[in-house]
């Protein structure tokens, strides 16, 4: 994942273009099957319209003497996003509200972008601008609006239900790493993993979009179609480093998704955050709109906003997102995805405790830690009454769903338990 | 209002009578259609019947010496109130059960009455009872109980919906300050200032009666008969303090009325104190008895009974009950008949996040304090969804709730919210 | 009671065989209505078979020097329960496998069973055990296991109403006194109190069976059959300390057998522990299984395997059960059982707060103490809208139930309160 981020890296994403059509036809050669559409300038996109689509050759910022203090080809941060094209000389006191950086943070380039309103600009560190001196600048950039299309990446993968788990991520920021490099590389992984697990049960939906009005238009396009199909999503963003899981609630707040994202959380780390529907930033204002309602949940490592190195250039694949914070995410989300596979409801055959040692389920003599393993055996059974979910038992036993995963599937063996159908 | 309870101060108020009567007059003033009704002595009122009537024309205790200790005249409270009719010359010793005081606030004379058993006797500092010498006192109460009424008087203000909301207070307190000349004024005045106010959506009552045997009388007589049209009402009880405020809840403790005041009272007022239903001790034990089951919360700053000068002469207009005091007060009532009146339930009508920036309602330059606002604005739209009132948006929200009411109506303007039926 | 554990301490219980039969025999005495029934080896008790039958004619274990080290006439514990017969010389290395002591608590002679696996074995204290030494040793067990029966004793009190209130207590451990012969003997002196008490609202079932397999067996025989009758249940072990109450919820968690038992608890001792469904470890766990659902909530001072006498010598009647621990015992369940009698729903027959002076149940004089009476007196009026039962109006009251049983009966002498029929 980390070398396939590697990859991603100096491609310029942005809402539209061609940065995020490369980007999609990378993600296509690691699962063939995903399919990317086009959604033409002009489109309704729900309350939104799909913009023009944007086009950049070039983009320089010269100082008096001849020096480029800014080039896109250096780092996509350097150009504001979305810029209109210009070939403007001017002094540095005019030149000044189209440069921006930051002065709490004098070493990062920010990421700024103006999409609804026409603007131009250029992004640098605060120190390199306390250097630039009085004088002529000039400002070129070569770029173009034009009727053109949103691309969407989609991965479906048919299941044994056609009740289908929703992941999505967005995929429009241009050279950083958490923020967003690491939703996509992490889903797409995902997806090549589950399309190779025999018998799901369920059917898996992977979404690549650009955020906000990406969303805004797959729901329009397609989503609000099947919407009902939906058990749980999950929006992945800012997965990749290594520090605190966070959680944020669909707005339901009590949906399948957030019970199991909740439960891995839990039982993974400690220290996870959780946030609150107030604290939302990003698609899942769209995918549990009132009338949308989709019981998604957001899973993150560092919140987006909330970590330092956030929509500068400082986000990057050194010190920010690392092949371990992106393995650990990915061991989450198979939590996660096992934990919906394996949530099924069951049912003790027998009345009362049943007798484990016949079967040779209750050990012969006491070692260390057999006691707890048959604790938790008479717990699950304990629990079984046809009605409670697994994740409901684990969740009153207080153990993670995975380890009474192999429980359960012996008691299947043994004839103590049936599978009851699901609430 | 403070000068209304300085005109009220001297009258000689008590369950029934002139003083009550006079008192109903005054508010009249303020708000004309006031209606005064008289239910004769005699009546039933629920499990208790309407006392007769109390008049009293003079009286005195003289020392030995010809001093006169105590005269209704100079200060109502030194007559014990329901005093029977009594001319006797006694020792101090006999003197003694008739006499009241409080040793731990020696310059207090306390309030003292006995409705439902014959008695008599004088209230005096116990400054001043400390020093009666030995000898012959004379205590003359020339004062009569016979067939007469009880006084109640009541403001009706019709609004588009016969749906009430219902406001009582207690008036039959001699020359207190807190409790109770300030729920009368401030009920006057919110009764005037409603009576002011075009489009009322609800219908508004508010009731004066004497504390207990009103209420009982007022229940009997008239209020069964409607309950079923109240949807919130107030006990206003000590509101003109300027001490933290206090909420006693109805009975059943999640009323529109409960949770108006609590939304109110905590926006208002972060040190508001909150009590339980085993903390009552007015009207609201019987507005929210069982069979009654009147959605009646209690509106107090210091609550009767817990501040020092309760029940006696230092519950004054000077120290205890402030203009500022009776002016939050009000305003706070204000917000809570607003709340009311615009706890309305609206549906967004758009699917997804809507975009603010073509309606302008997006900031196009990020100034301090508009991201707040902006962010106010998408929480609200992403909670309405055609169920949730707006109190409960609020809440979740946490924003008090005459703060959303703007917004709510821009966005009916703007085409994006339509009311809802209310649940 | 206390005199009863004495009376019952030597017998060498199992559970099954004459120790139990000798035992069951004992509680008649006290109430002649017990019934003993036999269950023959073999049967089925649900998931479990009933096991064979035990007799034990002598077991001692010899000294290479003639000294005898364990007898079980001395002990009943020297003998690991259900031992086979042997009788084999072997030298000491070769005997340790079948000796049982505890290191930690050298005085102590431990309490062993191996019932469903073929054993034999000795216990003793570990300081004896130290001081055993090389050479041949003599072990002697005259034993035997034979298609007999198993043996449940019950009592059944009948009451006006056919629902029934379950006790369940065990007696098959030997020779120790918190667990399990406080039990018994608690649960032998309710149903003789009991059965003297006229005019029972509900029919009593007690039950005296060997732990697990008693249940078991008795679910299957009998229980199943009428267990909808069953509106409360209690399972009641290691009752006889004088340490805090324990309770251990149903697996439903709140039922009335739950409320109860937390309500007396709470009013009785402040310091009572609360633990959960997973920390339960007897019959409860029949009872409450999925699928029979018995509403059975544990009752105990020291919970079983929590406090450090339990399952050795050392749990006896000189240092651990008290007759003082039983009496306080015996004094919370007559507090269960009254509560349950009595948890009636009442109806207010006044509207609005009722007038107690002219009833005499308001005080003329304030005395220390009536105030506080009086509140509770209209806090009870002031929830008795025909719905809450007792329990929960003492619950909202904050005060024990017992304390306003007598209020209650005043209330309906009144005619103030009418009995509503139960939810």
């Amino acid at each position: 994942m980390h070398a396939m981020a590697h990859t991603l890296w100096p491609i310029n994403r942005s809402i539209t273009g061609d940065g995020l059509r490369a980007t999609l036809a990378h993600l296509q050669q690691i699962v063939p099957s995903l399919r990317i559409s086009e959604i033409a300038s002009g489109s309704q996109a729900l309350d939104w319209t799909v913009p023009e689509e944007w086009r950049v050759i070039s983009a320089t910022l010269t100082a008096p003497d001849g020096t480029v203090v800014a080039d896109v080809k250096q780092n996509n941060l350097h150009l504001m996003g979305y810029s209109c094209a210009v070939d403007r000389t001017m002094t540095l006191e005019e030149l000044a509200p189209h440069l921006h950086s930051i002065e709490a943070q004098p070493d990062a380039i920010p990421y700024v972008t103006s999409y609804y309103q026409r603007q131009w600009g250029f992004c640098l560190t605060h120190a390199q601008r306390l250097g630039l001196k009085p004088g002529n600048y000039h400002a070129v950039i070569e770029a173009e609006h034009f009727q053109g299309s949103l691309s969407i990446g989609e991965v479906f993968l048919s299941g044994e239900s056609d009740q289908e788990v929703f992941i999505s991520t967005y995929c429009c920021h241009p050279s950083m790493a958490n923020n967003e490099l690491s939703g996509p590389v992490l889903a797409i992984y995902l997806a090549k993993w589950l399309s190779e697990q025999p018998n799901r049960r369920y059917s898996y939906r992977f979404v690549f979009v650009p955020e906000m009005i990406g969303s805004l238009a797959y729901l329009q396009q397609r989503l609000l179609a099947f919407k009902a199909k939906v058990i749980a999503g999950f929006n992945l963003s800012c997965v990749g480093d290594e520090r605190a899981y966070s959680y944020l609630p669909s707005r339901a707040g009590d949906t399948l998704a957030d019970r199991i994202v909740l439960h891995a959380m839990q039982h993974t780390d400690p220290h996870f955050k959780r946030y609150t529907w107030l604290d939302r930033g990003s698609d899942e204002s769209n995918y549990c709109a009132p009338g949308v309602d989709l019981p998604v949940a957001s899973v993150m490592r560092s919140k987006y906003g909330e970590f330092p190195e956030y929509h500068t250039s400082l986000d990057n694949l050194q010190d920010v997102v690392t092949p371990l914070g992106l393995a650990q995410s990915f061991a989450l989300m198979q939590k996660i995805i096992c934990g919906l596979e394996e949530n099924l409801t069951y049912k003790s055959t027998v009345l009362g405790e049943p007798q484990l040692g016949r079967r040779g389920l209750y050990p012969q003599t006491s070692k260390k830690g057999s006691t707890a393993s048959v604790r938790s055996l008479l717990d699950l059974i304990s629990f079984a009454d046809g009605k409670l979910d697994l994740l409901a038992i684990s969740e009153r036993c207080g153990v993670p769903i995975w380890q009474l995963v192999p429980l359960c599937k012996r008691l299947v063996q043994e004839g103590l338990f049936v599978r009851s159908e699901n609430k």
